[in-house]
């Protein structure tokens, strides 16, 4: 089962809150246990497990992000977001989460954002669903 | 096959090696040929793979992370914690490791280590088990 | 089904290109479906998915990370090759991309990368490609 997911981001950087839309597609797969693959095919943006209670939380991870890796310097790259292809191998481009008797066994305080480092853009996350 | 790895860290920042729990649980599993995930379900905690022979090699890694992502600085996160969360996403909640005839497939030098960054406290990690 | 794929490296940081190996073990194994897991068994190199077609990418996520973590500093492993082992923990050892109908779902612009970061070395990635 693969489910694409797709986000309409509003900034340059921002982190998505996608859950809600991982968790229906382990729903509408009906499969009871497994991994579930949550994979971004863009090389400026990543997929990363995180805080979701406090905004504050996504907020520190970008700004600490922006700091170590800013917008402008003496890059090669000539389409102006270096940073963000940066960000993206140093967040990743996948997250695999457990799942059992069809929930995903993230923890208490964890959700799964897509991590924007080049927006405004249309994006999308691949959900794949594979059964014991 | 699920299993749990109970931890209780001792300091602010640690790396647990936990190769030897994760073979017993490829072990327990009776699988011969297949992948191993480590999943971390904390979010001021991740998962890495690095050299386990050397301890001053995670001790290296620790001080870096630590050096580039200090514990105080103008966060917006009032836990404290904000570092943690940060080092989080850039070390990963999971690992997959390939195994055959029941042994993980990991490289000379490597172990598996549980990443701690705002203990002591107790924390689980989740390792499944998949068949081919 | 898994598979070496044998890399001589000629710098000491370095980025190659991968993809049509990754891709060749999917075709090999015959299986239409999947997850396919690119995994490095060495703890001073990574595996990264990143642009591939300016190379100049590649070339700036490596002068930044040599940036973040110098190849000198105060380090406690005697090597000295402790910046090599920070940069694989900060990259990962290992991707996994989801492939249909025998074809990697990698983006438009999509590559994947074994990261060099102690070469020249002799460097083995081994593809691991699990059926639904």
């Amino acid at each position: 089962m693969t489910k694409n997911i797709n986000i309409k981001t509003k900034t340059r950087t921002e982190f998505v809150d996608i859950t809600t839309d991982v968790q229906n597609a382990v729903d509408e797969s009906e499969i009871k246990n497994g991994i579930c693959y949550i994979y971004v095919p863009h090389t400026t943006a990543g997929v990363t497990i995180n805080e979701g209670a406090d905004p504050s939380v996504a907020r520190d991870i970008q700004v600490m992000l922006s700091h170590l890796v800013p917008h402008s310097a003496d890059y090669h790259h000539m389409e102006g977001n270096s940073d963000a292809h940066i960000k993206a191998s140093l967040i990743g481009s996948s997250q695999a989460v457990i799942f059992e008797d069809g929930k995903l066994l993230l923890g208490t305080w964890q959700a799964v954002f897509l991590c924007e480092f080049d927006g405004a853009r249309h994006r999308r996350v691949t959900v794949k669903v594979m059964g014991d």
